[in-house]
């Protein structure tokens, strides 16, 4: 069977840009954005879709075991095995899209990410109920060791930045990275989608067989509730951004005990916990 | 019974601001992100859930109509009414946050948006199906009309800048407004979500009894697939960005005659169709 080749992280395109003055017909760079299904295999059931995300081919099964930690779906030593799909029924362009997790036997995928329910049910349908909902949900201890202070904080935006390889060639792209109390960064992955990159650093983690627990998770974007959200799933100590968080993100954090730092550059960085 | 206060698109709160020699506490501003469940009354039949966003309360109304037509789940002259939910069952805080949209009896509101389905089907895994499936659900007619040149282009970001009240105050939020071919501004709405502006602008043509086709779709951001989704479902002409669009968001505009514009200033503008 013919086997597609990988798509890579960018692609080259031929565009114009115009400019006062002047039209010039150049090369330029794209960051790839392809869909990604990810499938769940608990214990000998049959794989089941679970989700399916745009993102930036490359680091696949750390996106996909991430996303299944920072959702709350599976703890970190539940998932035995990530592999490409190979169904007959896919074609070789959609092999390298497909990805099915293995859990555990005896693991339960919980029934969370059912978005189209019947719509009686008033659960959850404020930020209050949101802060509760993810925090009953988490399953990582809180954070317990050191954490990175002011200095340091300041400090980290440009780690990650020297790290980002591919929104240097795109500029298309965020990036998250994991470091420890000292800015010392552990892992940085980027991604067109935020969430992604977040799910692939915590998934570089899991499939090593480390804990994603870290003193800190930076962030070249913003931060709104659903980052916090995976970040306490996983253990996370502090959350340093480049953007502003929102409402949500910094009342979750405050109540998760996390750290939360805004509008981080060399010069200063906003404390909002 | 006691009615909730509509939250405001941002919130006060206390920071610390750490420089490097000074620690300042200061009051800042939060944008607000609350969640947002719309629900779908199709003709006589229950309501039921279609989705829940996180989303900066404001032009509720407008994100849930805009979202359903952007998705194909209804034309913009099958919505009939628009309202908050006051289900007996639903808290104050959470009444602001449930919003119904009725469509005409007899529009039958297709089952896309089902995230969780059996993983069997192998259907519109690949860039090249995302595209076709885009193209195949279209409902408006493409574009037309004049399209805004290249001086237009570059004058469009400055334009929308000046209108985003909130973004000034929060630094938190995204921007979408609709212009004409000449660069003349029809509307412009902030949001916490990018593609929940974008469905804010759609909406608020929709609920003015107005067709959502336009020369032009403004961002203050970058480009994905979904996003031009969005504009090809709703007649837009042309997508003007100030950030960087993605590989399949270039492809599918190509395909579906919409010009794309990206890394857009005052002084240059890189055309990518």
């Amino acid at each position: 069977m013919q086997r597609a080749r990988r798509p890579g992280p960018s692609v080259r395109t031929r565009v114009v840009e115009h400019t006062v003055d002047s039209e010039v017909a150049r090369e330029d760079r794209l960051v790839t954005e392809e869909p990604l299904e990810i499938r769940v295999r608990a214990g000998r059931l049959e794989p089941r879709r679970a989700w399916v995300t745009m993102r930036t081919p490359g680091h696949d099964f750390e996106l996909a075991a991430g996303w299944l930690v920072n959702e709350g779906l599976a703890a970190p030593d539940a998932v035995t095995q990530v592999a490409y799909c190979t169904d007959a029924d896919l074609t070789p362009d959609q092999e390298l899209n497909v990805v099915t997790v293995s859990l555990a036997a005896g693991t339960d995928l919980p029934h969370r990410h059912v978005a189209a329910s019947a719509g009686s049910s008033a659960c959850g349908v404020c930020g209050k109920d949101s802060v509760a909902d993810a925090l009953a949900t988490r399953t990582a201890p809180p954070w317990s060791g050191r954490r990175p202070d002011a200095e340091v904080v300041r400090r980290l935006p440009e780690a990650l930045r020297e790290r980002q390889v591919l929104f240097a060639r795109t500029g298309g792209v965020h990036a998250a990275g994991l470091a420890d109390a000292d800015g010392t960064i552990l892992v940085v992955r980027e991604d067109v989608g935020r969430h992604n990159a977040v799910d692939k650093v915590v998934g570089s983690r899991v499939l090593a067989g480390e804990s994603p627990a870290a003193a800190c998770l930076v962030l070249s974007g913003r931060v709104g509730f659903e980052l916090v959200q995976k970040a306490a799933a996983s253990g996370i100590g502090a959350i340093v951004a480049v953007g502003a968080p929102t409402s949500l993100a910094a009342q979750l954090a405050g109540e998760a005990g996390i750290h939360l730092w805004g509008f981080t550059s060399a010069g200063r960085s906003v404390n909002y916990t």
